[in-house]
This record gives structure tokens, sequence and C-alpha cells, in this order.
């Protein structure tokens, strides 16, 4: 898939359905079984959104520690035992077909990325859900701070960074952020809101200097799709989930499977489940 | 030892020593090596402490799983690799003996409360360092809130409860809760300051009603000390990283130890670092 190719299909949801903010998450999970493969920013107002990793039994205790030992990268919102494709935050989902697009990956290699993981699962696969940035973005939205990707149509920029996790076992890689830019007089509230949902990422990584992260063009992101700013935003990072496909990536386990970047799992969750205040 | 006794001996830091919230934490942490074994409430002031458990590594996974499917109760500051006694968090220390006190355990039986666990210890042990109230008893100082159990020269109370925390594989048990007596006033500064700390424990689960979590004699507490309440004082609860132990009991794996409860592992790292605003 071209970058072009990639880039048209992100703003499959938004650009096919305006209303998907108001959908409720059932039924955005049920398009998404019925195979709509578009990214998930704004979609399902308020619900928290999640990242997926599976990866084989004797993996799980590395991931879990890999993402106890990051936390801001990688928190935790559910652990599934292994071979489950249930979850107690959906009623009635597939962790197997409810998400718009996977990644399959052989030893940290990509191999294929489509929407219905059925042909690939294992018995032996633990699940982990992990917080998602789009989370807060209702938060950001309600405190004023614009969120230039929804305005534009487009999926959240990410890039790798310069900065290791801390490894676990035989799982290491760097971490991975999420940019907006945020315009000067709303970096107070974007910080603040952040800050409050620590289960969501939390607060930012860093603002302001994208090399400090060893980013070098904001215009080529990693994932998803480059955002334009508005004259004196400043570009915010969070740590992103993505971070546990870097892993799989640097370590290079014998199989997993994970969410494709920005097409996240919907859970029935409400956004203030995970406000601290 | 008799009741009469545990609470003569719980008060020793504090009566022995009251300039002991003045302590570094390395200096705590060479007191308690050379066997002062009191309890830490009140120790080192603003500096994070943490309930100790260490369980065989094919116990491992389930414990870090039990820690994440009830994160209010055993919110994981650090894991160590299997057979390490040394942790980031604490410079120089040596969890096998800088503790004050500890707990053996086989089979879910306590056989013996060490002050050094050297004669104990397995290289196959998987230590966890979980957040303890005690932590943000310094932001409640802070905030004006009067704390009962430091004024009265006592170890917190702790109950065993009735809710039953989510299982993990082999691992079960019931939620602790530590309680302070909050004075209406101040209750509100109690939940906020409380709630912006959630890697240790964060926000109250419950205010009012000991019953509620099934408790049913605030002055019998199953663990630490009876606390007066001043008149119009509320009983607020938080969970309690003893939680873990109480896992051990009920769950009943082979060997476990952990710290005793009310003697922590004092960190170096500074409570406003887990603060998140």
């Amino acid at each position: 898939m071209t970058r072009t190719d990639q880039a048209t299909e992100d703003r499959a949801v938004t650009l096919v359905d305006d209303r998907a903010h108001a959908w409720r998450p059932e039924a955005a999970r049920l398009r998404f079984r019925e195979g709509l493969s578009g990214p998930t920013a704004g979609v399902a107002a308020g619900h928290t959104q999640a990242n997926l990793i599976s990866v084989p039994a004797d993996w799980a205790y590395e991931m879990l520690l890999f993402c106890t030992r990051n936390p801001r990268a990688c928190p935790v919102l559910d652990v599934t035992d292994a071979g489950a494709w249930t979850t107690p935050l959906a009623d009635g989902a597939d962790l197997r077909t409810d998400l718009p697009r996977y990644r399959v990956w052989r030893h940290g290699e990509l191999v294929a990325e489509p929407t219905d993981t059925r042909a690939y699962w294992r018995d032996d696969l633990v699940s982990f859900l992990i917080g998602c940035s789009f989370t807060f973005e209702w938060a950001l939205s309600a405190a004023g701070v614009p969120i230039r990707h929804v305005e534009q149509g487009r999926n959240v920029p990410m890039y790798v960074t310069s900065r290791q996790c801390r490894p676990a076992g035989r799982l290491h890689g760097p971490m991975v952020v999420s940019m907006r830019q945020v315009p000067p007089r709303h970096l107070s509230a974007a910080i603040r809101e952040t800050s409050l949902l620590p289960a969501v990422h939390g607060g930012p990584v860093h603002c302001g200097v994208p090399s400090a992260l060893g980013i070098t063009d904001l215009a080529r992101p990693d994932f998803g799709d480059a955002v334009e700013p508005e004259p004196d935003d400043i570009p915010v990072f969070w740590a992103c989930g993505v971070t546990a496909q870097a892993a799989v990536v640097a370590s290079r386990p014998p199989f997993a499977l994970t969410h494709a970047p920005g097409r996240m799992f919907l859970t029935d969750a409400r956004d203030e489940q995970y406000r601290v205040v």
C-alpha cells in the first residue's frame, strides 16, 4: 500500500460518515466487524479506545512486565486469559473481528493487514488492551483545545523516538509518541486534562522541540498522517500504545497480532471512569 | 505475639525517635537493616513507601496479572528480575534486609516474621514493590488533613473486606483497606489529594459506612492498630497493598515473602514523582 493509498483509506471513517462521533461503541464494533476499516479518531464520543496486542502465552509475562515498566506508553486496561477473545470492557465484543484493521507479525516482520484475524488466531494468544490517546481527545475538545487531525479528517501522526523503553526480558524497543499541534493559549489545559487520565497515557512526555525526541521531520510521521499546524502551534507529544508494536519489531517474537495504527478497539467504558478527579 | 505486645512494638519508631520524619530514606533503610523493626508511618517525609511481595518465578505472571487487574489495591511501582534484591527505586538497597520486618509464608500459612530474610531467600524469587498509602499522608498533611494514627503514635488500621478482587489464574482473595478518620471539613481535600496519586492507591474506595465493606467493628482491625476518632470524624477507606498478602493466604502459593503490615520499604522516590498534576 502506498503512502497516498494509506492516507486516503485512513480518512474513511470521518469522510464516509461524519456522524461517527455519535455511534454507540457496540454499533461501531459491528460496522468494523462487517468490514469498515478506517481509523477510529473521533468515533463514539466519550468512550474509551484501546490498543490491542496479542502474543503467545510464553511471551505474556514479558509483555505484561514491559507494560508495567513503561506505564506512560503502555497503560494496561485489560489482559485476557490465554485464547479468550472477550473482555469485560466490551459486552459481546470479539477481539478477533471487531477492530477496523489488524496487523499480523511473524518474527518482527509485518506479514498481513487483515480486517478479520480468525484465520490467524491461536489458542495460546494472550491479548492486552492498552490505553489510547484518542480517549482523551474528548476531554481536550470539552476544554476547548482544537484537535487538528480531526479537523483535517486525518489519522493522528505518530513517530518512533530515540528514547528506549525500559526492557523486560526478551522485550525491548523505542518509545512511540503521538503528536498534536496545540495553540499556546490552550497548552495549559491540554497538559492538565490529559494528566488527569493516566490510564490513557496521561500528560505529555514532551512539548515543543521534536529533535529532543529524535524526530527529524514532523511532516513525515512513521504512522498515521502528517497534520498541518496553524501559526504559533506548539507540537505536543504523548506516549503512544504503538510502542508495543515497536517492541514486537525490535524484539521479534515468533508471532503477534496487533491493531493497525489508529484503528483501535472501541470499549464500552466511559472516559470518566479513567479520570482520577 | 499478643495484640498488646504487637501494639507496643508497633509504636517503636515514633516513640523511640520522633525525628524519624526527617530521616533520609537511605538512613532509614540502614536502621532497619541494623534491626529497627517498627512501622514506617511518618518516616522519611515526602518519600515513597512500598509494599513488598516476593513469589517464585512460576507465580510471577499471575501475581503481576493480579496486580494489573486490581490496580487500586496493588499499583505496581517496580518488579525485579528473578533472584534480584535490588531496585532502581532505591540506590544501594537490599530488599532482603532493609525492611523493618518481614513475613514468610508457606502454602498460605505465616511461618515466620524475621527482620532479615537472607536465610529464606531463593534464587527464583520475583519481587513486587507495590504503592503504599503512607506515601500520600504527606500530601494529606500538607493539605491540612489530620492523620489520627500518626497523632496517636500508632500503625494505620487495616481491614479485610467482603469485596473480592478480580482473580488472576491461581491467585484470588479479598480486598484489604486502610482506614483514616477524617473530619468532615477535610473530606474534600482528602479525596482530591489522594486521587491525584493513583500510583499509591489513589482516592478512597469508600467513605462513611464500614458495613458497606463488610467491616463489623472498626475497633478490631485485622492488621495495625485501632485508632480513636474525634467527634464527627468520618471513616475513609483506601485500597491497601496488604491485599497481595490476603491473596497469598487465600491462594496458598508454596512460598512467599512479604513485608509485615505497616513496615514498608522506603524508596528514594519522591511522592511528587507519582502525582499526576
